[in-house]
């Protein structure tokens, strides 16, 4: 899993009944402390998360297809949380 | 998921019932800015995608599966959609 | 599977039932020399492992699913093992 | 799915019936103009490739034990085609 | 699959059944001319490996699973085979 940011939405013509009524979102990693890490990805949206929330993202097909709960679908990562609370530990 | 453009097409003798019928196709995945992102890849196609065309590729194998309804196939990756719009959001 | 230090939490509003009742830790992989390694991951716990300790983290959605005895959950990376002992062979 | 081109095999002590009269096989993954890409990796033959051969891999562990027709084996990456031709479109 | 060289062993405070009478062996993974590549990983020993020696590594969780004959285990990748002979071929 990870952690990222909503930064925007994809429309596409989808041939894929699985992706109806559900958002495509473009989510940013974010590393520990809150700035970008890596490239945007793409995952399905199975909590309903809005545009600049900071979102849990599970990124493996199996998983993420049960998260919708739609398994057999062209699914590899999907939202599955909003994040309320980040705690570290100081010299873990 | 990640978005790409497709550049072109690969033919190869295939011993795979399942790949029959369907294009292999060569894609080049794409950064927000519609830069180019890595290396292209190969995905079976799922939509009838034309080359140009921005696509919506999955990048899981039990996930690629499905999206051409062929379970137990050695696919990969899959083109499940064409890109309509992405709209996205600054600073989110 | 990996080797990594636990080094915090994640509190998210889940809307997954196999979420409920285990810990998601923040876990940063070490090096065989006990440094860090690479970007801390997110993983499910399936052993109640405490804050600064060294443990065993399966890193594929199947595997992990078992690992917490919940298969078909969004679960991508599990804790399923507390370190007790490294040993190294010199010139192996 | 990747190209690449076949320099080398692997004999190895295999315990794994699964892997029984097939070639462990040694590729150099391409780039798109044809030079190597990457590392070398090892994909067990489905197609009787030769050395020399550019083929099709897929590398995925559920996708390749299907590609062999041996379900439950312990195979991640597998040969399922022979390249006969790539066509790239220009300024795509 | 990967070529590593089997470099240590770890003991962990297991809760996993099936990992019981299976050694979790670091292995180096190798370059083609012999020289280290990247970092060492930890699986699940499937042929008794011994310190020193060349393994062929499966590194995908359904496929290790198989490869010790324990489907629904948290196991992400596994030792094999030993190496015998490695071909290679001159300006393949």
């Amino acid at each position: 899993m990870l952690i990222g940011r909503v930064i925007g939405e994809v429309w596409a013509t989808q041939k894929q009944p699985s992706h109806e009524g559900r958002k495509v979102l473009y989510v940013q990693p974010l590393a520990l402390d809150g700035s970008d890490r890596g490239q945007p990805i793409l995952a399905l949206d199975a909590v309903d998360a809005g545009v600049s929330e900071r979102v849990l993202v599970v990124t493996e097909g199996f998983s993420a297809m049960t998260a919708v709960d739609r398994p057999n679908s062209p699914i590899d990562m999907a939202v599955i949380g909003i994040i309320d609370t980040v705690e570290l530990v100081k010299d873990a």
